[in-house]
């Protein structure tokens, strides 16, 4: 019998939001100057003050979201500085060095948990430990976290504020990178874009719509404005400034209207919630993370996975647990459908 | 009277041709691994080898032109290394600095001269200037040249051939930056894409379909496949793989079918010759370089520069001469209309 | 009662030995060509050829302990590149970032334990987990080692010949931080220079001579030349040829002749052995890592360590071990004297 | 006849001046902290704000003369940044690319004419092509001079006054390299350190003194604080603080004191003048530059060039003059002796 595959791993692998490709379209019958000198890219500041409440910022959009990552953090991390971070982060595991590339050597000094967040505490030891003996250590300059963490999971507001203090008291910048932000706005209870970051003492935001209906188009906020004065200089040397930029803009400005970015996140988060309630139905499969957004990880043994990948469905190998089992991730978007979820479930119950 | 405001500046403000447009659409219908592992890239590959007559290259598509060039440039410019390259060239003049931070610190070391094209001869004499003494300068390692030129100029077949043999000579590898590369194949007679690069021993092409047609679609093709072998971890490390990779193959892949690519710079250069043949007829422009490309450059005073603005006609402002006159750049695309060109110089005519 | 003054914390606190100085008053005499192209440099290499029993390698000296590791490791470590090192070691916490800015952003991957010498095993996980699932992951490279090890111990030869198997079964290069490779050498009976590296997989090896008896002299040798070949541009390129190389040729030459450098380590050595077995005499004084070089580690109550300070003894405040007791380092040098020791001794005795 | 070999093609061949012996090998009786934290290091501040007559500087002693102009470079020059200097200048041409380096990118903008000097009415002229049209180039940030400039020639009081008029008129910092400003101080009558650097408006000093009778000593002045902010970060992670550094701050006390820095530029520029004027006794040599220094620039044919060495003489080859003749560059020193001097002249009348 043949099955046709189904890739379940990431939220990449989606496409365009219907809205944002007719946006698109719309943009490219409107000629304008090139670099960002355009009316799009005009509105969309405007937009991003509106929704998050703050007048004095500065935003950058562009293509990349490592690009967005790094750019944010070399806006305050030196070539002899150094960042706070989970080792599990994204910009420490999987953007190839771009950090350190961008600040010309910079460190990422990493903390470990299994919860898989920062956690105040764990910051205020290595604070300690890094200032001891006043040794010119690459000085310590910024924290940065993910929201949603790599594991799927959400800081929680008090979390977020904890560490924020400890960032305040030891003049270090706070960054966050909101590949999944969309996607932990939605999944908390009246909180709004604001609450979520400035208000908490979020610096600067590396925000991405392209895991949730964009074609490219992610987008960093300064909060913190004289964060923001060396970034038009970096963004031209290293590449990030396309010509054609009021495409992306008006991406985003497509994304952000009527609460698009909100919509499709949700139906990620509920399709998420839809398929995990299904999976952990599955005594082989063992949740090992709350699902708070649009991430699933299962702990299963590696035959069962193998066997998963037999049924021409593809969830993304996460990591091992030992020698003989693995945490697997499935990732909805907004594009999955309860037909694929349904079909997902009906093959695993032929085995499992 | 109200006149509608015309830009004519440069080609970046053109937009998508309804192609590439239609192919990202269906690109988003299919749902495929993200960071270059999709089938629209494997085809992509296929498709250059084709066009370009060679198996063994290889390609990387990005989302931007100063991206491919300085990736290109940094597979063989070392921080310790130098590149020659003309002072009025795009990597030295407009694209902040890119090239030297992708290598680390290298340099590019310029000729100057009004041909606005690099000569076999300058390239020697400097050769002989930076190895004089045989002092650890910045070891040179190569060439850039420009295809079209910055100044809208064909290097001959001719031209490049002596180039490369100099290269060949000194051990010097010879990249193309091909921003305007279609535009530059069109406007020779039966010259072939192969012809054009590898056969003149370019090592590497930085073939730009941004300008041509595209929304974002940049191209390196290593000619020399050993020039390749750390571009996957610098494009990685520089945050220019994007997550949807295969928006930038579909888009590429139908700009090559049929042909698309030469007839889209072919409109564009033939606007260029009309544009620049009803030009000349005003005493007070005088063409300064042959209109070989899509580009028209006329030198002008500055009041007359003035005055064109005030027309609602916006033109580029390419380079000073003295203190009273200046060099003007006017640029056609696929999409300039000839009645946007006789709107133009119906205007013109009004004053001039 | 007055007291002088005793600093013990390092061996950087040391003078130069008298044969150093005689040999750089004579150096004063002869003219040379500047940066390296002299006499006394020739004869450095003929000299470390013989001594370490190996005709192809290839040298570096130069002045700076720091600049000596980030140069050996940036011959392997590219900026989208890794190396392991253990967490306490020297280029991960006491260099100001120097490999990483070496090396464009190169990463240092840390292994944490209480041993503070990398174990075989854990260097094995660690691929592993790096190699997991081939993310474009900073690309291992790399291992380091230093001898002695920052807390002062020894690898052992059998630990060395475990690291380096590993090392060349995943294709990574083994660099050793010998910043008191001569205290180690003399440290380990019966074992040749050659014995204590290259045969046993090292790589490269940066020698300090400035905490044993130079003024400021270090060398880097290159067991495997291939590692060698942009030395000689990077070494320049980050300013660390000076005009009269030949000054630190010479003190290397003096250094080497008749063992000296071995004898000035064994009396450093010999110092620490008598030292520390008199500081193991006090109770309140616990050894926590074996004294097998010229550094003794003792843990003791931070009320001690200040008691101690106020008796004008200066040893270094090294770690914190939970909230009220700290370990503290006495480093001997060649120029430590027994009477030093002596008093150092008595003056405790009138406390603890 | 066999003839003693004559190096005087630069003044590095020099040794040692026995005073900065002597303060060597008593420094080494003196144990003191590393990394700058000693007493010798203290005095030389305070040395340096006297003899400048500025209390509010900060100092940076190390060992490389390279180092030192990047350093000082880099305080302004960021990656994005750039930095106009005589295409002729050390850090242009001699230092490996260093400044592109420390800066992760920066940019030399080159001026190139046949004086030898920067000129202000050049700088202009390059300020304004640079700032045409506004274009994100590598942002300008600075000016750095060499006194005595590269051709051995002194820039006035005037010509750098007016540098540095145009400086302050742009918000540009001005460095000078002052590798031989010693030389250059002497050869003025009645002016001060402090008239001759920040009262001119010089930001920060590269001073050196390894030319002029040290092993290796250099000096980095910031006389504008600002600057220093981040150069400990930087020496450190460059690997420029030795952990001896006080014997480069012992060896600059030494030098400073009772003006033996000035006598000692005293006694190199004499003999300059005493050889130069022989020289340009024979009229084969035709003197290209005024003697102001310690350099001695003569024009010749490559054949009588040919014909110095054979006599076993050995000036510097400094450049081409078409293809028959060459700049042969002699350079005097502090040891360089009369009858020295009298058997080059004596070896030359047996030919010329």
């Amino acid at each position: 019998m043949s099955k046709s595959k189904i890739l379940i791993g990431t939220d990449t692998i989606s496409g365009v939001a219907p809205q944002l490709l007719e946006a698109i379209s719309k943009a490219s019958k409107i000629k304008t100057l090139p670099y960002g000198n355009d009316v799009f890219t005009k509105d969309c500041e405007e937009t991003v003050k509106n929704i998050f409440e703050k007048n004095d910022l500065e935003i950058v959009p562009m293509m990349s979201g490592t690009g967005s990552n790094s750019l944010a953090l070399s806006s305050f991390l030196r070539s002899y500085g150094s960042v706070i971070c989970h080792i599990d982060s994204h910009i420490n595991k999987d953007e190839g060095g771009a950090p350190e590339f961008f600040s010309g050597g910079g460190k990422l000094i990493n903390i470990s948990n299994s919860l898989g967040r920062l956690k105040a505490k764990d910051i205020v030891t290595k604070i300690e430990e890094i200032n001891f003996k006043g040794r010119l250590n690459p000085v310590l300059s910024g924290v940065s976290i993910t929201q949603l963490a790599e594991n799927g999971t959400l800081y929680t507001t008090n979390e977020i504020s904890k560490i924020s203090e400890i960032c305040k008291k030891n003049n270090l910048y706070l960054h966050m990178d909101g590949a999944r932000f969309a996607n932990a706005l939605i999944s908390q209870k009246s909180i709004t874009p604001a609450q979520a970051t400035w208000k908490l003492g979020v610096d600067c935001l590396s925000l991405g719509a392209t895991k949730n209906g964009a074609l490219a188009a992610e987008l960093i906020i300064f909060f913190n404005k004289a964060l923001a004065s060396e970034a038009k200089y970096i963004i031209k040397q290293t590449g990030h400034v396309i010509s054609k930029t009021r495409f992306v803009s008006a991406q985003l400005n497509e994304w952000f209207k009527d609460g698009l970015w909100l919509k499709l996140a949700k139906t990620a988060n509920e399709n998420a919630i839809y398929l995990s309630n299904k999976l952990c139905k599955f005594s082989e499969f063992k949740l090992v993370y709350p699902t708070q957004g649009n991430e699933i990880f299962l702990e299963m043994t590696k035959v069962s996975y193998d066997k998963i990948l037999e049924m021409n469905i593809f969830p993304n190998l996460w990591s091992k647990v030992g020698n003989d089992r693995t945490i697997v991730r499935f990732v909805t978007s907004f594009e999955t459908t309860t037909s694929e979820m349904d079909e997902i479930i009906r093959r695993l119950k032929t085995f499992f």
